[in-house]
């Protein structure tokens, strides 16, 4: 959880290397909360009124599928020494629902070492519920300080 | 905020289009409470020890950025009768910093419409801090279903 981005050891990131974390339970009190200052759509507020809309119920907010799924990046260490800045795809496949339990597999697919201060290194997520379905896909690329005097 | 996808009127989607709210402020609490949650890095949490770190002092959790454009979004109604479901860039320019007033401009930038009873929006939303510069960069596509009936 250091900020130094200095201080993370080169060798952590290597591409095929794999991080994971969870579950998390997300609870419609979640769901509810998050979406009264985020998302404030009838579909993330209220149950009843959820199900006559498109998602037939209640339905977690994108954005809090993908905030509870960085915080398992975070308990993963995927990010650790990595400044996360920039994401090419991020995609919500199924609604995260009330009593889901989620987790995440993270996986370098890319590390760019054109510069020399910085790599750039490209990191597929997936979060999936306990169905073992998809519910987000996320693809970030994070910089990481080179490690100097090692 | 209906979810019905079928209320809204066809004619509200068109490209060049432009939807604004705002502005919200970012208070130093929101920062820290979002980050025990959802973010649990030192320079998201903790002021003093930020200082040390890369965003030498306190920065909003990149999710936090995107999650309050998104109520932004809402307030804006340029999400009005769509589901968003597929982000093709995101990027945090600038950090938001606590006191930060942050506002968004939403622009209709193509709609596709080969499909029969859908429409895919595409919008870029800018979020912009008290400085006008831009923090957050999100390009994003809704489906909005083609008004029957009319």
């Amino acid at each position: 959880m250091s900020g130094k981005l200095d201080m993370q050891p080169l060798s952590d990131f290597a591409v095929g290397r794999v991080f994971e974390a969870g579950p998390i339970e997300v609870t419609e009190e979640e769901i509810v909360t998050f979406a009264q200052r985020y998302d404030p759509q009838i579909y993330h507020l209220d149950p009843e009124a959820a199900r006559r809309t498109y998602f037939k119920g209640l339905a977690a907010s994108g954005w809090l599928t993908a905030s509870l799924s960085m915080r398992l990046m975070v308990e993963s260490g995927v990010c650790n020494g990595m400044i996360g800045s920039d994401i090419e795809r991020l995609q919500w496949l199924v609604p995260t629902r009330p009593g889901d339990l989620l987790r995440i597999r993270s996986e370098i697919v890319e590390i760019e070492t054109s510069r020399p201060k910085r790599l750039a290194v490209k990191v597929r997520t997936e979060t999936f519920n306990q169905k073992d379905e998809v519910v987000q896909l996320l693809i970030s690329t994070g910089i990481v300080s080179r490690r100097t005097g090692s």
